[in-house]
């Protein structure tokens, strides 16, 4: 009884993000985006949700049940992959976003987000082939040498070679200054690597004739530490002359992964047999400089897949909720009457309703993170570069972690709607749930991005990057009270930024005079706490276009209604939250900090 | 690079539970337990610890990772069960607290629920066999004929035959109402059965000749609804002469469950070939009554499962975070320094202390409920009996909920200390995490378990037992001042009790008021609000008894200290969202109780 019509996220709540709460065309002003208009969002948009729902959805669950078989030293994709693949090249995603002079459309990141969302709902295997290519790829395109453009990146935007991202090393989790693989010059200018490798997503595969690993590692004799790394691609196959010959990259096993179980996590050994050649990327020991570079966008696309994949699941519940018939309404108890369908149950209207809350607001904050990642690389004006930026490296992290925790939270709720069913593999939200919980794993652990926002983003530039971000808030509370949004909302909105910026404040003041330390000490609380602050901020967005909606008359009234709804929820139990996190943010608190390892 | 050595639950804190911050062995001041006392308490869970790590825990992955299998229309369970289950039994489990009329030790429940957490946290298949035939046996102790009871309990409780609970039917999940198995009455004095039931647990094996389920069916001409359903006992194979010939009850299938995986969830068809015969047990159209009235000791024994695997999960973490080098402590960037372990790292002991916090407060909040328990069925004076009664019944869905939903969260955060490993079948977490989503499904989904605190047990009785609660809290609050406890705790706590009283009442008096509807809107709210108060009394008991450790000197001095921090956290991060949480369930917010099915 699985429900399967299911729209992986909601095409009218995409619409309302691009067109009503921001005015996502706009950035067609700009000179890179010139070419399109609102005619090519809607022509891709209908393009990726056609091809998301009709070809790539079939395939999850397949690609759920039979993960990549190691045999023979090599790894098999799922035989659907060699249709998928060619499929997502031909739509066009490789290089969606990259400029004309390497083949791609150039359109604004906004819009590739919101059709990337799509993609992974439907199946994020197969759509993580092209995401993590695309990273090995524009990473070669913003620092490699002319001959590596040629020989591997064009490959690799043409669909005929994938990438893989090799960063992680058994001893070096988190801990990228670890990272013991070594690269020896050659004569030929090329480098012979060694090391070992682990969770190599995509690391092999059998539909495409090569992979290019992006690899990281040691120069001989280059410094420790971060300072010491650089990095290397490094192709399974290397090309000589017009063939592809072994390049000593061995697969040493398969990691059994709980979710994502469509692509392959793999243990990789390079220069087994001393045979193995990578070509430096950038400059010697600026390697994780590099990758940095490109971390924003691969979080915010962590961020996509954590609302996408509470997004899918939501819709199931959705549909379930409304079909199963179960018990009766409070009050009426005559068991002659027929069952009623579960989403007459307050609770399970709670249960949904939360759900939306995070997915929706979710995915608003994407979109808004995305719309400051385009003005930051394309914007005419200097001044809109640099601010967008800093409010870019200020929303990133936030736009990573809650999705990850909170679409979790969603993506369990959706389990719990399906009742004993949920608990079985032949309903799918398990299976959503364990593809979900990676997103507070992968691209630096929610600890790391907790870290990251207190201890550096929101401290930037002087306090710059927290002033633009409450200019932001400040500019949507005008608008929500102009149109005539419940004025407690917006109240709420500006006391709670109000408080966040005093902590924040008193908090840097901290680590000015060297109480790193005793500054960091509630970073994971201060993360909760700001995620609450930046979705009602995407809330209260949200409800301005709605009331802005509403005004306007048309067919959409109920979709708007739903909004209110979702935006009371969010402002009646999520907003409270922040005096109490404030609080215990700036109260020095210690049980933590103080707990001795040898107490527990 | 699983770590192997995990304790299950530790004996440090189950005794401290016992004999420090409760004293349960005054308990053997009952004449029920007058042949008991600490000796024995010792003595058993001895055993119940050697066994449950040396021999129990070293099945669980195994079981995990081979389900039973359904063959030729019969399910056989893994084969280690053949020599599990007779071990479990001479282990003296079956009758362990059941009266020496049946062959029973009469030990009090508040040892036995310590005993079996251990056991559920080794391996919760293999216990659930026995879990589930115990409840089945004691239903027929208690409402069988003699006839039932020789032919029946006691070979359960011999463990010659299993027993299970077989209430679900496709179309009656949490709404038992709409059960439709039927019973016809034959000449012979039994019932011939019809009808099919889902998600019958332990429904077939292989390792004991016979199953008896006891089941839930309407006689032919029964009212409809609740007051029409009656409890039968039907064996798979029935007793004719000294044989057992088959008796019609169907294996239709077998779901896939996520966890639990050691034992099968079965349909069942009853009657397919109209031989499908049933004893009544207890009164026709009383079969519900019987049911509710073995209802909280089930549910503490699905809070037992809750607690014990996400002690199970935590201790397998503090052991990874104890070993698991990674980078170094902040400030120290010194690269050739080795790294140190990730336990260092503030984050990762807030993520330990957040699941020592859930673990040891659950089963501090279980030992105390199962306290409750043996005074309501044993205590010779009736008002205390009478009292007991009210507070067991009160606190059984906080007891069933919190470990839950919070050990849930504590399952997490055990994978996450793991990082990329944690996301991995290679190591535990994962599965402990699959096993721990049932807890808030089975046995009263956590809305039902709302409903129920706040739309039953908070009001019970004209508030007495909410009295009593408060007695119970006021009570605890004393010691802890008088040990010397930090004074804010104790002030926070009584605020606390005091708001939520004061919020009760007024939600009681809408309920009064015929307000169904509006006192029931933020149950769900209420009983998370009540399991941080609840759990709150429970950490300010184990501060007073820290304390009172402390001032006596002696070993267990870091052991008292790791108490003290996991109040404080307690007392820090959840007391605080009480103020929040009263405010939403005392404001009329109405956002999911207002929102349309067609908004969403």
């Amino acid at each position: 009884m699985t429900v399967s019509a299911n729209p992986l996220l909601s095409d009218r709540d995409v619409d309302f993000q691009l067109y009503e709460v921001l005015d996502a065309p706009a950035l067609c002003a700009l000179p890179a985006f010139s070419e399109h208009s609102r005619e090519t969002f809607e022509l891709v948009l209908g393009n990726v949700r056609r091809f998301s729902r009709e070809v790539l959805f079939p395939t999850y669950r397949m690609m759920d049940a039979e993960p990549p078989v190691f045999r023979d030293g090599r790894v098999h994709a799922h035989p659907l992959m060699r249709k998928l693949y060619p499929q997502l090249v031909e739509l066009g995603l490789l290089t969606a976003s990259r400029p004309p002079e390497v083949g791609g459309q150039q359109l604004p990141l906004t819009l590739y987000s919101m059709a990337s969302a799509y993609l992974m709902a439907a199946n994020l295997s197969a759509y993580a082939y092209v995401g993590l290519t695309i990273g090995a790829a524009h990473l070669l395109e913003a620092f490699g040498t002319p001959w590596l453009r040629e020989q591997f990146m064009t490959r690799m935007y043409r669909g005929e070679w994938t990438g893989t991202m090799a960063l992680t090393e058994p001893q070096a989790g988190s801990s990228l200054g670890d990272v013991k693989a070594r690269a020896f010059p050659a004569e030929d200018g090329s480098y012979r690597i060694s090391g070992s490798k682990i969770f190599i997503s995509g690391g092999d595969q059998d539909f495409t004739e090569n992979v290019v690993h992006l690899t990281l590692a040691r120069i001989e004799g280059a410094p420790p530490g971060t300072r010491g790394i650089s990095l290397f691609a490094v192709p399974s196959r290397r090309p000589e002359g017009d063939r592809l010959v072994d390049n000593d990259v061995r697969v040493a096993g398969v990691i059994h992964k709980i979710g994502w179980r469509g692509m392959p996590s793999l243990a990789l050994n390079y220069g087994e047999e001393g045979d193995c050649r990578g070509w430096l990327v950038g400059e010697a020991n600026r390697g994780l400089a590099c990758m940095f570079q490109m971390m924003n966008e691969a979080r915010i696309m962590v961020g996509l897949n954590g609302v996408a994949t509470a997004s899918v699941a939501y819709h199931e519940a959705l549909a379930y909720a409304r079909s199963r018939p179960q018990g009766r309404s409070a009050g009426a108890k005559d068991a002659l009457q027929p069952q009623t369908p579960i989403i007459e149950h307050a609770d399970v209207r709670r249960m949904l309703l939360r759900q939306k809350a995070i997915v929706e607001g979710g995915l608003s904050l994407l979109a808004a993170t995305s719309v400051q990642a385009d003005l930051a690389a394309h914007s005419p004006d200097e001044e809109t570069r640099k601010r967008a930026g800093l409010l870019l490296d200020l929303l990133t992290p936030v736009a990573k972690t809650f999705p990850a925790e909170k679409g979790f939270e969603a993506n369990v709720l959706a389990l719990q709607v399906h009742g004993g069913y949920g608990y079985s593999s032949e309903y799918l939200p398990e299976a959503w749930l364990r593809d979900q919980k990676l997103n507070s794993i992968h691209e630096g652990t929610t600890g790391i991005q907790g870290l990251d926002l207190l201890g550096r983003k929101v401290v930037a530039a002087g306090g710059a990057a927290l002033q633009a971000f409450s200019e932001e808030v400040l500019a949507t509370v005008a608008r929500a009270r102009q149109a005539g949004v419940h004025g407690p909302w917006c109240a709420a909105m500006e006391a709670s930024l109000e408080a966040v910026l005093e902590l924040t404040m008193s908090l840097g003041a901290m680590g000015m005079a060297g109480e790193v330390e005793q500054m960091l000490r509630h970073s994971a609380d201060y993360m909760e706490l700001f995620s609450i602050l930046a979705v009602a901020w995407r809330w209260l967005a949200q409800a301005a276009a709605a009331r802005e909606g509403l005004a306007k008359g048309g067919e959409s009234q109920e979709f708007y209604e739903g909004k209110l709804r979702a935006a009371q929820y969010w402002f009646a139990t999520e907003v409270p939250r922040v005096k109490p996190l404030v609080k215990l943010c700036s109260s020095g608190e210690d049980s933590y900090t103080g707990m001795r390892p040898e107490w527990f």
